[in-house]
């Protein structure tokens, strides 16, 4: 783990100041870490009744793809608004300051399907919470979610209370 | 290449009217196409001496990122600007209406980098371009440009003239 620990940089006052931003481009520059990270990632849900593996814009379409083709599974990705052409369904959330929506494609998951859902961070949790009710609302189940590094300070897994939850670095 | 083809879907009128937007998310979401695309893009650059795949935001991170896992090299995300949080190099482009512009880590590669390219379609070539021109600020070499989509009468193939470009399905 101190090996996956090093390869997530601090940035101090991005995106602005006193926010230290955790910085994962070291982490996917580096193939042998990043093997790691992935494998110890799905580590958990080897055997479990996953059927899909959704990822958030941007980052989580790093990891959430490279989770869903380990797994051998379909890759879901969740976006910004007005970024997916076909049929939508969409939910907006409240961000520290203002608000934000996120999209997913109204055929992307059935109601048997089972969904992981992979992001690079899980902060104050309301992206991932978000996530879980886009999925919920085309009628799937959330299985679990999974985060490379969570900040626990920011407590966003009390905010995804009721779903599993699991990060691989606790800064 | 049928099948591949099948798993592309046209979206008329996407994102303004008359444009017909190829959608690639029926490809993400079937891991046996996936599998064969991602292999197929990867497929003419086995034994080349190249040291890194970048890929752009946010739907080259799902195929850049897969090459960058089977070859086993580093991936380097070049992103929209603002979105990067250590010092960055960028160039700015012309948009059909207006510019943009696209940001790399400034220790992202070095001078001695190889890089092959990834994105998901090559349109008019505008954001190839300006990627090439962001591996070659850095100092390292464009070794190749690679896309699942190329849309021919949009000629983005002449703005990548001295590049190697590949694409899988031409449309």
């Amino acid at each position: 783990m101190h090996r996956l620990r090093s390869k997530i940089r601090d940035i101090p006052d991005f995106p602005i100041p006193g926010i230290i931003f955790k910085d994962i481009t070291p982490l996917v520059k580096d193939p042998a870490a990043l093997r790691l990270a992935v494998h110890l990632l799905l580590q958990p849900f080897l055997g479990r009744p996953i059927t899909a593996v959704a990822g958030m814009e941007a980052r989580g379409f790093i990891f959430g793809s490279l989770v869903a083709w380990e797994l051998g599974l379909p890759f879901v990705p969740l976006r910004k608004p007005g970024k997916l052409p076909y049929d939508v369904q969409n939910v907006s959330y409240d961000l520290e300051y203002g608000s934000a929506m996120l999209e997913i494609h109204s055929d992307a998951l059935a109601d048997t399907d089972r969904v992981l859902l992979i992001d690079d961070l899980l902060a104050t949790g309301g992206t991932a919470k978000a996530s879980c009710e886009l999925i919920e609302k085309l009628g799937a189940t959330v299985e679990a979610c999974a985060f490379v590094v969570e900040l626990d300070f920011l407590q966003g897994r009390d905010r995804l209370d009721g779903y599993e939850t699991h990060s691989l670095l606790h800064f």
